[in-house]
């Protein structure tokens, strides 16, 4: 079994997308009103966990995160020590990846991310002071999504609000901004997360595809509409003070993307007024991204270039997407970066972006 | 109005997509069956000249092309002397974008295609010997396809066949085969053309957009999604003789794209087993890509190093995009690279892909 080798250069790190696993829908049961408890029972209490990682296929989840009797990443003992003791990151972001997003029946949905959200705080961010979470909500109810972040802003240790990549419309339509006012309002970052399920459209323009592989590499084409979506329905415009957080999504596409979006901005900007500076530079302000899983050339200096081509350093939040296996013994940071770069990504970029409790 | 101001540079090019357009459907009457010329009649003679960009806007073509009495491309002489004469390339493949690809009755999409295609030998191959074509066939009906292939097979100055970018299932499926074999049989590449318009689904994996500048960016996304069908399906080991030529797609999201794709093959190789080796070989083997429109960033050094990250020369082939207006009077033609690499680009890459007549 192969342990995390990377304890040496973590020491500080934030940690930024990591995952714990809700151990089976009966710990969500406390959290739930009696009647829709009743109505799980019913229909024979359904797990919502994500299929994106199966949890018996063994490249899904690194060995190490592998206990008796728990699903990867859900048991806090071994994430904790895993994540932090081991590795010497001094906090770690808890992104609960269950299948509210994927319910069509809104007030279920609703019941669910609450009863998520209580369970991640008595069981996990009560347990160590270095352990932050995302605010689960149904983002296809943005009321009630909004209901839910007012539930949490005062509880510092929920310190963003999560969201899926895949969503029954583009993520910048209007129709979602209220979560993002109520997000900026309480100053939490939005984290849009790789999966959720759509509205049934298919994973790349191109339609159905066959392979998982496909799929898989479709994530990175997802993430750019969305991008484009925020910015061209003037999003940031709209809410200034919001910061977005791609999670999974990688980012050696971004410079590309810029590019794009920059020239024909310029040829077609008179349908979008809002956007009234270059797309890149709203980007730059308002985007942060993950760092793992990281899309990897196998010369590093082509990597150094595509880091240098986003022209911002403030733009990368270190992550190890822990349990999921993305990496080798090595470690999740790439060689090759400058000491201020390095510092940058590990913490320096994440205290911009997030207010932790103390 | 402004000129193409390029011609010192391109002498000897050869513009690997340029837009000829059918000025009116009645021009075709002479190609179609009496049974068609009826249908169509009684239809109020449909034109299928496609809206990607729409005529009279003042945006969506150069100005010199622009004639009296024709939309931008309709006539011979004005792209002769603006494509050729005034620029000093030697030779154009004229790629005629008619919404073949978008009727669902397929007994009329093939009479159409023959149609166009009869048209263009007439009214524009005889007219000069610089003018190459592609093959424009009805995709979603292969088996038409094949017979529209084998039908030019034997005129040289048909150079390729021609798809569109978004069809009714992803480019690489099994489906469409059959056509992939016909074009390798006759050593015709196949070009894969932004355009067409799916089986319904949403340009972006994200769903629908609201603003045309979301689906203009989502061309890139697209291609993506088919770069990977075609890798993932088994395309070119099924058919080794084969290359694609993406038109219109851009290229510098290329170096990212085969990270990603090299990189989650090595974990996910086992579902396509015909993936024997890096897929970004196989890419660099047999995809070539057309220059216009090109995403370029403000800063040359950083386009020089994205070309450098595709790993091979080879790869790009000339294009203007005539009669549409993708860049200022300083032409075409990115500064700062190597003689060797302005040849390539400019007629050897084109030469080594495709088999043109005397």
């Amino acid at each position: 079994m192969k342990t995390l080798a990377f304890s040496g250069c973590l020491a500080g790190a934030i940690d930024c997308d990591v995952h714990n696993a809700v151990p089976s829908v009966k710990v969500l049961y406390p959290y739930l009103s009696d009647y829709w408890q009743d109505f799980m029972a019913e229909a024979g209490d359904p797990s919502l966990e994500p299929n994106y990682y199966p949890v018996n296929s063994a490249i899904a989840a690194r060995p190490e995160a592998r206990g008796a009797g728990f699903p990867p990443g859900a048991d806090p003992e071994a994430l904790i020590a895993q994540v932090l003791d081991r590795t010497g990151a001094k906090r770690a972001i808890l992104n609960c990846l269950y299948g509210v997003p994927a319910l069509y029946n809104e007030y279920w949905a609703a019941a669910m991310a609450s009863a998520v959200n209580d369970w991640v705080a008595d069981a996990w961010l009560s347990r160590d002071p270095r352990l932050s979470a995302s605010i689960v909500v149904a983002p296809q109810s943005p009321d009630a999504a909004v209901a839910e972040i007012e539930r949490r802003a005062a509880d510092g240790r929920f310190v963003q609000v999560l969201l899926p990549a895949r969503t029954q419309m583009p993520v910048g339509r209007r129709y979602y901004w209220p979560i993002y006012e109520a997000a900026a309002r309480h100053g939490l970052p939005v984290c849009i997360h790789a999966g959720g399920g759509g509205a049934g459209q298919p994973p790349t323009p191109a339609g159905w595809p066959t392979y998982y592989v496909e799929e898989y590499l479709a994530v990175a084409q997802g993430f750019q509409g969305q991008l484009v979506s925020l910015v061209a329905e003037g999003v940031f415009a709209k809410v200034p003070g919001l910061k977005v957080v791609f999670a999974e999504s990688g980012f050696t596409w971004l410079p590309s993307l810029m590019w794009r979006l920059d020239k024909n901005w310029k040829g077609l900007r008179r349908e979008v007024p809002w956007v009234d500076r270059l797309p890149s530079e709203i980007i730059r302000e308002h985007l942060r991204i993950t760092l793992q899983p990281l899309d990897e050339p196998s010369e590093l200096r082509r990597l150094v270039e595509t880091i240098d081509h986003i022209q911002s350093d403030q733009m990368l939040l270190f992550s190890s997407d822990y349990p999921h296996w993305h990496y080798d013994a090595e470690g999740p940071l790439p060689a090759g970066l400058s000491p201020d770069a390095v510092r940058n990504l590990l913490f320096a970029n994440a205290e911009r972006t997030y207010r932790f409790h103390a």
